[in-house]
């Protein structure tokens, strides 16, 4: 069996607020699997060869919970408009182009290498509703050596002519690309993915859920982002109480759903994530950037929901999920003099927990390097900075976090395997 | 004269809320100042050798209203802490290491370059209470064409006694700096730090105030930034009302004053800037990061207040000001959104101008390119991006803001000078 044993400063978040330091530690893998972390290297790996990365520091590689795309072509542009309109003005005329394979190809190319080029391993992903864009988008990511779940989006409703599916053409064409993705990539899979409610009707939305259900699928959508977005829901579903439960009547809200934003959901809305073990992507730069607002992280996290971090581009304009964690702590200081400095605002040491160790549970792996998964990691290298001599690995992380934009990762690790 | 002709697509901001461009235009200036923009090159210049910039845009240089050079040693480190814990616990004993003439070499050129790098060429700068370091500062931003005002740090209480001056010793060292720095530098000039009232005895900042008023000097401290330093200041200073007075007694509150934060300016201390002419150094990446709070920036602006933009390294942990203005932009919307959608939030084209012409105003230039202004001008290249075929240099300039982190920088001009 294939032996890798990388040596440095290896730091991850096994613990919620907590990180763990091997210093000149050994992290070593069979097989792409991880096999442990040592301080010293254990004597049946002598003689195997040693992947030193010296004074760099060796980390878990990121998950991206929630982001879209097609959006990476207009990326950090409308900026100065809000959900509703931003979507109408930029985002709707931007999805309609991945009808064109040859853009898609090439929008996606550069997503799949910038990913990886950022350190995301992991990623939920809307597409958009085109079946064979979507296929190049799964296939441009398998390439790149990005893993995960992808979705071609389903719209039946209030979208533009241009970017609008007939109920029957939505699900036709969902099944077919549901049944093309089968053994047709080794690390990317299919999820199912309803835009979000004012996007779908309600049968759209009842087959979606038969589907789920049938085959297994995971599930992803929008949920509380904007205040006029839960009006509109609430004049579309004048049946429902709560936004929640436009995808809970359709067995769309489990523990296989992640839910982008949660921004507005109230105590019943939290409640429902809660016994549903729904999964909440917390988009932060997306929030304060189309000015929705900012969602109750601490509190959701002291209730115990499932709490991820996502780019959620192109409404955040950062691709690096360091520049997302980075966003969540300065979301939650804002919320913390908001709450009269009683919901405490996230430390450096979460908020990396929520970027490697929370996202990986979603891909039942983690929290940390944990021994049996297999192996994704990033080697970062701060020479370019000012010397640090008087820093902790722990400093140095820190550091590197608030500065790098990505651009100190010198190698990186997905499925076990170098990439990029 | 020698004539220096640069084509491209020239966007700057004369009016606060306008972008205005030149697409394919010429930017033609004389001995190192603007002569003036034109659609077409005039007659009198044809034969001058053009610099042709192609599809790139022109924009002017940045002016970083207020920065800490020590700090740049510490940058985006102590990032879970506040100010006054992370001054101790950080910022002090990064700034007592300036004492080492060595040290503070390595780190200000490295400083100085990246600055450069990062498109600022204006600055109002504190360096530390070190009159050597301060020197080295001066010398090395003159070298990397980095130009405006530099302050040795006065501090004779409060602080700890390896960063402590007596009166005297604070005040001789003050006017022997002031003096070496007489036909020493060619681009940057010393300017009045007081570090802020906690740190500087009444006796201090009077005699500041005096040496001000004989010199003519530019001044520039803090202001009601954090509340518990509000509140300090009041035990301090229990003859004063307000924390602006702290300052205006001694004649250090004026049209030559620049006060970073004002985060908790009353209505009655932002009259009293209206009324003294004094400039705000509104720094949102640093309020956020070291959790004071947010500046009402709609609110100055519509007063008619000098509103400007500070990086506040390392309370910020940003040197590009392109993220400083993306930060000043975020920080507004969030204000936005606590005042019900009253105050509205700053758009691009107005932050632009934040960190453009508000800030050359300090140094007697602008608003935009002007004729007759030395030339602080840089070349933008989003070539590195997705293609910009559907968009406007408008928006490439947003796009440019939200994404470059400055690494899009092709080119630098600073007092009529190619530099970097």
């Amino acid at each position: 069996m294939d032996v890798l044993v990388l040596k440095g400063h290896i730091v991850d978040a096994p613990v919620f607020g907590e990180l763990h330091c091997c210093e000149n530690g050994y992290l070593i893998c069979q097989g792409g699997k991880i096999e442990g972390v040592y301080s010293a290297l254990p004597a049946q790996y002598e003689g195997a060869s040693v992947q030193d990365y010296g004074d760099k520091l060796i980390i878990p590689s990121f998950s991206d919970m929630h982001l879209h795309g097609p959006q990476y072509a207009m990326l950090g542009m409308g900026m100065d408009l809000q959900l509703l309109e931003w979507l109408n003005t930029y985002t709707f005329p931007t999805e309609a182009k991945f009808a064109d394979s040859e853009y898609a190809r090439m929008v996606y190319k550069k997503l799949a290498a910038n990913l990886i080029r950022a350190g995301t391993t992991r990623v939920c992903m809307y597409a958009s509703i085109h079946r064979k864009s979507t296929h190049i988008l799964m296939e441009e990511l398998e390439a790149a050596g990005v893993t995960g779940y992808v979705g071609k989006v389903n719209m039946d409703r209030n979208s533009p002519n241009y970017l609008l599916e007939s109920t029957e053409q939505s699900i036709s064409e969902t099944i077919l690309w549901l049944n093309e993705c089968e053994g047709r990539y080794a690390n990317v899979h299919p999820m199912l993915t309803p835009r979000f409610t004012p996007s779908c009707t309600d049968d759209l939305m009842l087959r979606l859920g038969e589907i789920a259900c049938e085959r297994g699928l995971l599930v992803q959508s929008h949920l509380s982002e904007n205040l006029d977005e839960i009006a509109w829901v609430k004049a579309l579903c004048p049946d429902c109480n709560s936004y929640w439960q436009t995808y809970a009547r359709f067995g769309l809200f489990s523990d296989k759903t992640v839910m982008a934003h949660c921004v507005y959901s109230d105590k019943d809305e939290r409640r429902a994530m809660l016994d549903h073990e729904v999964w909440v992507a917390h988009c932060p730069d997306s929030n304060i950037n189309i000015a929705s607002g900012i969602a109750p992280i601490r509190r959701m996290l002291n209730e115990g929901l499932n709490v991820t971090l996502g780019s959620d581009i192109a409404g955040g304009a950062h691709l690096s999920m360091m520049d997302v964690a980075t966003a969540a702590i300065r979301s939650s200081k804002r919320h913390w003099l908001d709450t009269g400095k009683q919901e405490n605002f996230l430390t450096v040491a979460e908020a990396f927990y929520l970027i490697t160790s929370a996202g990986q549970k979603y891909f039942n792996a983690g929290p940390g390097f944990k021994a049996g998964d297999m192996l994704h990691a990033l080697i970062l290298d701060d020479e370019a900075l000012l010397p640090h001599t008087f820093l902790t690995p722990e400093q140095r992380l820190e550091r590197l976090m608030y500065l790098s934009q990505g651009n100190c990762i010198a190698a990186r690790y997905s499925q076990g395997k170098p990439v990029g």
